[in-house]
C-alpha cells in the first residue's frame, strides 16, 4: 500500500503533542495530580497484589502457582507503563520511573527469544499460541505493549520497551499477514498501536501490518467463525475445550461477527455494533491509517459509524455501548438509563477516536462529542479522590451503585489514568496555516510556527465553570498565521475582542478563525454563553419521554439525593422554572451549581397503596432544588441519582 | 405439633373443588379447551422430545446416552401428570388417560425399593443423594410428584401414582426430620405437597413433616450455607465439585440465605426475598400449615408478608419479581417496565398463596389480588392459540419480546396448564353459613349445604367484558343460608337484585352478604361498574413517574403497536382524554377495546439531532388510540408494547 500524507492537508490538523502543553487550572490540574499521586502508585501496587506482576515472574522461574487473572492479564502492566510514561514527560519523578524501569526490566526479560511475548500462553498452553484469537487477546496485549513502549520512549528518549515491542512486532509480522497466518484478534488495539510504532519507528512494516489485521474483518472465511467450530483445538483453560464468549453467538445459534466488528469489511462498515470498546479501538485504527494513506473508503466508512453513533446510539454524556449483556451496542435508540452499561473504556476509546477524527479533518464537529465525552461519560469514572472507579455509568441510580477501588477485569483504571496524564495532547493542534485551539483549558502550549518561530500560547480561563477565555501570545517577533478557537456546539452566543477591539471572523468548520499578523503579547478575549439549558432527547428515545436533562457549558448535570430530601426520581420540573449559577468552592472540589425549583408529589393517602386512580388527588409541593455536574456524582453519601428528570406533570396545590 | 382444625371456623372458607365447577364462558372455557386441546397433547411430546421420560428409561436401562436436561427434569413429567390429571377430572380423555397411565407405569417402575425416586440421582451420581439440597431440586421433585398422585387420584379413585408418592415420601421421612437429616430443600415445594398428601391419606407424619421442612429455614446452622463450604463433597456435573448458585452468595461473598428464603425463620420473615416462587411455594405451604394447625405466628408472618408484597413490591399485572439476575424480589418500588422479570411460575404460585389465605381467612382482598393476577400477569403467560408461552413477562417491550414454544428450563408451561386445568376450584367456596363467589365466570357450581341439601349455583355472566352476574339458585327444596357475592377491590359502584327487587345488603370482608330463606329458582343479579380507569402507581416507583396504566374491572391494558402508526412508548395521553369501550368480536379472540386519543411528537427537526434543546419548538399531533388487554398482547405482528404511558407533558400545536 502506498503511503499518502497529502490528505486535505489545508484542513487537517497535527495534534501538539502533551508534553509542550502545560495545564494549570483548577478544573483538570488536580484531577492530574491525583492521577500522578494515587492513581498510578496504587494501580502499580495493583499491579503486584493482583499478580500481574507476578505472571511475568512465573515466566522467569520466579514465582510459583497458578497464572493470575483473565487472558489479558499483562496488558493492565502496559497501560500502567503508558500512563506512567506520560506523566514523567511532564513530571519527572525518580520513584515513579524506578517502578516503570523495574517493571520494563521484567516484560524484558520475560520476553521469549523470537520476540514472542503473552505471560499466559508461555506459562500455561505454550502450545496454544495463536490459536484462539478470537477470545484471548494475545496480539491486543502486543498493542497495548507497543502503546506503552512508544509513550515510554518519547517520554524517556530510552529504547529499554521500545526493543521490546519491535522484537514482538516483528515476530507478529513474521506469523500474520498475507500467505502466513490470515487473522486478526478478537478485541482489536494492535491496529492502532502499530500505527503508532511505525511513526516513531519509521518501519512501514508495522504500517502495513496494521492495514493487514483491519482488512481481516468480515471475511467470508472469518478466523472467529473457524475457531469456533474447532474449540478442541484452541486455547482455553487446561484439560477443556477453546473457551468462547456466548456473544459471538447470535439468537439462531450460528456465529454472530458483530460482537467483534466482523460482520462486515471494515470499509462497508455503516452500523456502530457489538462491544464498544473494540468498536473504538477499530476506527481509531481506521483513522490512523486514512491519516498515513488517505484511503477515502475507510473515511467515508467512518463518517457513517460517526453519524449513527453520534445521532442514534450515544448517552447525552458521551457515553457509549448501552447492554452490559454484550458490553456494547443495542439497536437505534435504544439508550436505558438505570441499566447503562457506558464503560469507561468506551468513553476512553471514543475520545481517541474523535480526537483521530478531528485531525484528520478539522472539524470541530468531532471536538464537541470529544468534549462531551471527556468532561462527563468519561470523567464520572474516577472519583474526585483518584481512588475508586465506575466500570460502568449509569443515567440513573436508586441508589446502590458505586465507585469501586479495582476490578477482576481491571481495564478501565489504567485506561483512565493514561488519558489524564497525556491530556495535553487534546487540547492543540497545528493547523496548515497556524494553530487551533479545541479545548479551553487555563495554562500554556508551547508551538512551532511554520518559520519556525517559537509561539507560546498562554490560556486564562476558569473553563468550565465561567464563560470567559483571554489568550496571550508570547512571540519573539511578529508573524502572520491564523488562530483558530473552537466556537462550541453547545455554545449559541459568543464574543471575541483582540487587543480589546471586538472581533467578527468567520466561523469554519466550528473554528473562529483570526487570521492575521500578530505582534507579541497581542491578547484575544472569547466569551462563550453558557446559560442553562434544558435537553431533550429524540423522541425515539423512550426512556427519556417526558423527561429532560440539564446542561450548562459543556457539562451535564445530575440531582443526587445529598442535596434533596427524596429519592430524585420524584423530581418533577414545570415548564417555567428558572435555574440560577453559583459556584460553591466547598461542594464536591469546586463546582458551579444549578439551582432552581422542583415539585415532588406528596405521600399522603399513598401509605399502604401500591396503585390507584390518577385524578384530582394528586398533589405536589414544591422543594429547591440543585444539580451538580454529572461527574461529580456519587462522591458523597450514597443515594439516589438520575440525569433525566421528569418534566411538568404537575397539578399545584 | 398438634393439629387444630378451629381457625375461625366461623369466618373461614373452604374451596369447592374443581370437579364441582363448570366453566361456560368465552373468556375462560376457550382457554380451558385450549389448554386441553393444545397445551396437553403438545406438553406430553415435549416430554418426549426433551428427553424428560428418557431420564426415566435410562434408570430402567430402557435407553442411553446422558442425562437430559437440568437436576429438575423429572417435575416437568409430575406437573404435566397434575395437570392432566385435573383435566381427566372435568374432561374425561381415553388418549390423554392412556398417556398419564404410560407415564405413571414408567415413573412406577423407575421407583427404587426403597422408594427413593430422582432420575437424576439414579442415573448419574448415585452415591451423591441429598447431599446438595441447596441445588439439585430431589425434594422439590418430590413434591410435585405427590401433587401429581394426589390430583390423580382425585379424578380417577386410583391409586398407582399415589402408592408412588407415599413410598417416596415415607422414604423421605425416614431420612429427613428431628435427629436425622436436618435440612430441606433449597427450592421449596415439597412442604405443600406434603400436607396435600396428608390430606389425602390421612397420614399426619406427611403433616408433621411439612412442618419440619419450614423450620428448617433461617437456622443458624443453614445447611446450605454448610454446603457451599463442601462444594467437593456433594452433587455436581460429572467430575466437577458441586453446583451452586452465585444467588446463594451476598455481595460481600458471604452466604445470603434470602434467594432460597433461608435469611430468618419462617414465622419472624417480614419481607418477600430471593427467587419468587420459591417465596410462593413456601408461603403457600405456611398457609396450608395454619389451616391444619392454627399456628397464629405463621399466620401474623404471612400478613406481614402480604403487606410487603401487595404494597411494595407487585406489578399492577399482579405479577412479582422484577429481576431475572435472582428470578425474583429486589427492594420495595423498585419495579422496572422492561425489564421486568415477573416470571409465569411466580404469577401462579402467587394465586396459590391468595386462595390458601382467601380460604384461611374469608377476605376478599385475597380474592383480589389473586384475581388480579390471574387475568392479567398469570394469562400474558400464554398465547391465544394455547401453544406458546412467555417465561418472564414485561411490561413494556421495543418488540423483541415474544412467547416461545419451550424453554430448557421449561417450568412455566406444565404450570399454566395445571392451573389452567384446576380454574374451577378458585371460582367457589363453601362458609360456616353458606356458600362465597369469588370470581364471576358463567357456568355452574355443585354445593353440598350444611344440612346436605344440593344447591346448583348458575352464572349467567359476560365478565369480564360485561358488568351484569345472573345468579340463579337450583334448589330441591327452600333452604336457609348465606349467599356472600364479593365485590371486587376495583368496584366503585356495585348494584344487587334479588329476584328483580333491589337489595342493599352490607359488605363484609369484601362480600356483599345475603342472608335469607331461598326458594329454588331465585334469581340474584349483580352489576359492578367498570368504566375506564387510569391508575398511578407509588411515587416511590420510579419508573412510572409520570405515567399511567389503564384498566377496566379485573383487567389491566396495554398499547401495541399493531394499533398504532408509531412506538407505543411515544404516546402521551392529556389529562383530560376520554375513553369508549366496544367489544370487538373478531379482536385478539374477542375482547373490549379501549379507545381514545393520544398525542405523539413530531419527528421534524429531529433528523439527525439525538439531543436539541428542550423548548417550544417540541410539537405534538393527536392520533387514535386503542388500548387491549394486557394478556392478550404479542399475539399479533411484533411490535413495541407498553403498560405505563406518559400523561399531559403536551403543547398541542
Amino acid at each position: 500500500m502506498t503511503v499518502n500524507r497529502q490528505l486535505d492537508s489545508k484542513q487537517r490538523f497535527w495534534a501538539i503533542p502533551h508534553r509542550a502543553v502545560q495545564i494549570e487550572d483548577r478544573f483538570w490540574q488536580p484531577r492530574i495530580a491525583g492521577n500522578r499521586r494515587h492513581s498510578l502508585p496504587y494501580q502499580y501496587q495493583q499491579l503486584q497484589s493482583s499478580g500481574v506482576l507476578d505472571n511475568f515472574k512465573r515466566v522467569l522461574g520466579q514465582a510459583d502457582g497458578a497464572y493470575a487473572g483473565p487472558f489479558w492479564m499483562d496488558s493492565d502492566a502496559y497501560k500502567w507503563l503508558e500512563a506512567a510514561s506520560y506523566s514523567l514527560a511532564t513530571h519527572p519523578d525518580p520513584e515513579l520511573e524506578q517502578w516503570v524501569d523495574d517493571t520494563i526490566a521484567l516484560i524484558a526479560a520475560a520476553q521469549e527469544r523470537d520476540g514472542y511475548l503473552d505471560t499466559y500462553f508461555q506459562w500455561v498452553e505454550p502450545d496454544k499460541k495463536f490459536t484462539n484469537l478470537a477470545m484471548c487477546h494475545e496480539l491486543y496485549c502486543a498493542g497495548h505493549l507497543f502503546q506503552a513502549a512508544v509513550a515510554h520512549f518519547e517520554a524517556t528518549g530510552r529504547r529499554t520497551l521500545l526493543n521490546v515491542a519491535c522484537r514482538l512486532a516483528d515476530h507478529i509480522d513474521a506469523i500474520f499477514g498475507p500467505g502466513k497466518l490470515e487473522a486478526a484478534d478478537g478485541h482489536e488495539e494492535i491496529e492502532t498501536a502499530l500505527v503508532d510504532l511505525y511513526r516513531v519507528t519509521g518501519t512501514e512494516r508495522y504500517l502495513n501490518l496494521a492495514i493487514f489485521f483491519i482488512g481481516q474483518r468480515g471475511k467470508a472465511d472469518s478466523r472467529f467463525r473457524w475457531e469456533l467450530g474447532h474449540l478442541d483445538e484452541i486455547a482455553g483453560k487446561p484439560g477443556k475445550p477453546g473457551l468462547v464468549n456466548p456473544q459471538y453467538y447470535g439468537s439462531d445459534e450460528q456465529y454472530d461477527g458483530r460482537y467483534a466488528q466482523d460482520h462486515q469489511p471494515v470499509a462497508e462498515q455503516s452500523e456502530v455494533v457489538g462491544h464498544a470498546v473494540r468498536a473504538m479501538y477499530l476506527y481509531s485504527a481506521m483513522a490512523d491509517i486514512v491519516a498515513e494513506t488517505g484511503d477515502p473508503r475507510l473515511l467515508a466508512a467512518l463518517e457513517r459509524l460517526w453519524q449513527n453513533v453520534t445521532t442514534r446510539r450515544m448517552y447525552i454524556t458521551g457515553g457509549i455501548g448501552p447492554s452490559n449483556r454484550n458490553e456494547g451496542f443495542t439497536r437505534d435508540y435504544d439508550l436505558p438509563n438505570d441499566t447503562s452499561y457506558a464503560e469507561t473504556c468506551a468513553a476512553v476509546g471514543m475520545i481517541m477516536w474523535q480526537h483521530r477524527m478531528l485531525q484528520l479533518t478539522g472539524e470541530g464537529r468531532f471536538a464537541d462529542i470529544m468534549e462531551r465525552v471527556l468532561y462527563n461519560g468519561f470523567l464520572s469514572g474516577v472519583a474526585l479522590d483518584s481512588r475508586k472507579f465506575f466500570y460502568d455509568n449509569p443515567m440513573q441510580s436508586a441508589g446502590d451503585r458505586h465507585r469501586q477501588g479495582w476490578f477482576e477485569c481491571a481495564c478501565c483504571p489504567p485506561n483512565i489514568a493514561r488519558l489524564l496524564a497525556s491530556l495535553g495532547k487534546y487540547l492543540y493542534s497545528r493547523c496548515a496555516d497556524g494553530v487551533a485551539v479545541h479545548l479551553y483549558v487555563q495554562g500554556s502550549a508551547r508551538v512551532s510556527l511554520d518559520q519556525g518561530d517559537p509561539l507560546i500560547l498562554h490560556q486564562t480561563t476558569d473553563y468550565p465553570w465561567g464563560d470567559r477565555i483571554q489568550l496571550r501570545l508570547e512571540l519573539d517577533r511578529p508573524a502572520e498565521f491564523a488562530l483558530r478557537l473552537r466556537i462550541p456546539g453547545w455554545c449559541r452566543r459568543h464574543g471575541l475582542r483582540v487587543n480589546e477591539e471586538a472581533a467578527d471572523p468567520a466561523v469554519e468548520n466550528g473554528y473562529a478563525v483570526l487570521r492575521r499578523r500578530w505582534e507579541p503579547g497581542d491578547r484575544v478575549e472569547l466569551s462563550l454563553e453558557m446559560p442553562v439549558e434544558r435537553v431533550a432527547a429524540h423522541p425515539a428515545v423512550w426512556q427519556t419521554m417526558g423527561r429532560v436533562a440539564l446542561q450548562r457549558g459543556p457539562l451535564v448535570y445530575c440531582l443526587e439525593e445529598a442535596d434533596h430530601p427524596v429519592p430524585v426520581a420524584r423530581i418533577v420540573l414545570s415548564k417555567d422554572a428558572r435555574f440560577t449559577v453559583r459556584f460553591d468552592p466547598e461542594l464536591l472540589g469546586g463546582i458551579a451549581l444549578i439551582e432552581g425549583e422542583g415539585w415532588v408529589p406528596e405521600l399522603q393517602g399513598w401509605e399502604n397503596t401500591l396503585y390507584r386512580p390518577a385524578g384530582a388527588e394528586e398533589s405536589y409541593r414544591k422543594i429547591p432544588i440543585k444539580a451538580v455536574p454529572y461527574y461529580a456524582w456519587d462522591n458523597r453519601e450514597p443515594g439516589s441519582m438520575a440525569v433525566w428528570i421528569s418534566q411538568d406533570l404537575i397539578k399545584q396545590g
